[in-house]
């Protein structure tokens, strides 16, 4: 079995670490690496201090074959990880042609003018290996090091900014890489549930966990409501491997059949969307309290427009009225929150859209609203079909965003479990 | 002047080595130390495996006073902080009492049965200091090391849970690193713009940038068609850090004034709806390609119902006539995507909502849809008030989400600009 090839991955920028954004790379990163084979170790983030990424880089030179730093290379004076690189190579910037015409036509390409702090962009260390960015200004930087070590370390530096990240490991380092190092294979498999927390599930599969060869790893991954089991198999054929995971997978879905919704990649979103394309089915969805927050996960799925039409997001009461259909006497007399007023938002708004389904929501998310009889976290979902409605309360907690995520999460399961039952 | 007090900030668990799951505990922990004057400088990420544990827990132990972990500490198997904590600190488990009956508290409030993987929960390390979970199961723990050190450097450890690793931050954490730790003063003041890229609003403030005094730092956030202006101020004296802060912002605001949208914690989605409610007016909103985003964005503000009527989600062509009155001929001749038809929308759920002001989105958010005069990206906004209808044209790039997010972000500034205009 090859030795297996460890990643390092860094951001570098006082924004997180002071926490001003979220850092979403290093998460896409890791995840791509482990897709060829190669296993993330330690992900840091230090600031725009040189002796910070100094230290990371001589740490990570320890631990691991291949270090991908991220941000630093923007246009402004609080972005020095060029600097630092050639400080840590012992090297200096030197204006690379290549570098320069691409920026060059970048700017020209959008008709905008360029600065010279632009220009500067294209000055890139001595000894590295200039990667072209055709999605922004900050070319991207490839470093081998220690040539000393057959593979030689390899060291990769890109922009920050998400999508010109994506776009040069997709395109150009990650081939680079497998082309570089010869990888082991590491294969998952997902396992999402909905509707059991993780200690109960962990009780129902304990025998067959106990039972896991050495080369496949469990871990269980909780978020709003659902829980994945991911099985991980490490070893060289891939072959055998792939057919011990479906070994394993086929031997614990007998235990948990009714809370899998779905394998990998699926969400509940695609999952529906495949169930109502493959049924030629339409979605219509009445909101109240997710706000728009529900169709905004059903249309973030490509070709979301082959079986959902539209949503009415009825905020205030007169809305229910007059774009659902709702009773004013219901609404008067059970209020809002209420299983009567779920039961013809879902009806309702089926029957104008002209769907042949219909969703809705409507509950106190909170801060503020609650009663003592209805508390902030009282929603009502439902789900309306030609064959009935069904509706469901459910008693969430006091956080805003936590209970549009689960409010979300649970109708679009009820939705799930209702198109099961239709031919 | 006070020694800085730095902070070290550790998840611990493969699901986010390998990418799986999203970290958003280590920025909101940074956020919040850095509130309370204690600065991170080192943030990482490491496996479920007892020695990269360790060799995190002595590198932070070189760098930091403050050291913060979470994850781990689920009731499963894969879970190892606990007993990892155990061999740093050579110690070992014992049952808490206070631990087990918060624990058997937790599952007799909920009438949920316990097992006994959630009784082990309360096996704490017998040198911690207890820190009661009100919000799950997992105790948090605190401990003080090398009392030799006159302050004791601290280890803290918590669920990796959001919402509960927060609650215990909030309401104990934070407060007790307080008391044990004298903090110097950090101060930021963040400055919102939108419409102008990083380089430009580079060299709009550069004569500024360069003549800011040592004890305050300036950083540029980019993030989707906004730019943040980071001021730190570091030293002892609050109020005089305040009033060179409130210098600097006054003196940089006449160079971008047209580009500011708002201060510190302001998003567009608050600004607007505070334009709203001072005002007085009401919105609705149409949308097709942002499928709901928008609307979501609007209602994950507390308070929204005061100043936002509700949504149509017009996906559907036919929902678009039905629902928010788009003539069939203007559909048929110019199509979705165009200049009478996003017209016709924003008038039109204005008209059909009862509201003061509408919004309306439509275009191709890709990644399939796109033909050679309208290619993907290509995306129509609109804002119509009781003055006029205010149309604009984006052309953006190829990637569904982004295309989503950027249009949102250009609809709701479009939104403030026209709120501006009126009394």
């Amino acid at each position: 079995m090859p030795e297996t090839i460890l990643a390092e991955v860094v951001t570098i920028g006082d924004e997180i670490l002071f926490g001003q954004i979220t850092d979403t790379n290093t998460q896409w990163i890791s995840t791509e690496l482990t897709n060829i084979g190669i296993r993330t170790v330690r992900k840091s983030s230090v600031g725009d201090q040189a002796e910070a990424i100094l230290q990371i880089l001589q740490e990570a030179h320890q631990r691991a074959n291949v270090i991908i730093l991220t941000g630093g290379l923007g246009p402004t004076k609080d972005d020095i990880t060029k600097h630092t690189l050639c400080r840590y190579f012992n090297t200096e910037l030197v204006m690379n042609p290549d570098a320069l015409a691409m920026v060059t036509g970048f700017f020209a390409k959008r008709g905008r003018a360029m600065t010279e702090l632009n220009r500067l962009q294209a000055a890139l260390p001595a000894n590295c290996v200039y990667i072209p960015n055709h999605w922004g200004t900050a070319p991207g930087m490839w470093f081998e090091h220690d040539q000393g070590d057959v593979r030689g370390r390899v060291y990769v530096s890109l922009p920050g900014v998400p999508f010109e990240m994506k776009s040069l490991m997709t395109n150009l380092i990650l081939p680079k890489l497998q082309a570089h190092f010869r990888t082991p294979v590491i294969l998952h498999k997902m396992i999402r549930t909905v509707g059991i927390g993780e200690s109960f599930l962990a009780e129902r599969i304990e025998q067959w966990e106990d039972a896991l060869p050495p080369q496949i790893r469990l871990a269980y991954l909780p978020s709003f409501g659902q829980v994945k089991l991911r099985l991980t198999a490490t070893g060289t054929n891939a072959q055998q491997l792939q057919q011990e995971l479906a070994e394993q997978v086929a031997n614990v879905l007998p235990l948990i059949d009714q809370h899998v919704f779905g394998f990998d990649s699926d969400e509940l979103e695609t999952v529906v969307g495949r169930l109502l394309k493959e049924k030629s089915l339409t979605l219509g969805i009445a909101e109240s309290c997710t706000g728009g927050y529900v169709s905004a996960q059903i249309t973030k799925v490509p070709g979301a427009s082959a079986y959902f039409w539209g949503s009415i997001v009825s905020y205030a009461n007169e809305i229910k009225v007059k774009e659902l259909g709702v009773d004013r006497a219901v609404l008067a007399e059970h209020g809002a929150v209420s299983e009567p007023t779920i039961q013809a938002m879902a009806e309702g708004v089926r029957r104008v859209l002209g769907t042949s389904v219909g969703i809705a929501t409507s509950g106190i998310a909170g801060p503020d609203g609650g009663t003592p009889d209805k508390p902030v976290g009282t929603i009502w979902i439902a789900c309306a079909t030609d064959q009935r409605t069904v509706t469901r309360l459910l008693k969430l907690g006091q956080y805003r965003e936590q209970n549009i995520q689960l409010t979300t999460n649970y109708v679009l399961n009820l939705l799930r479990e209702e198109l099961l039952t239709l031919n």
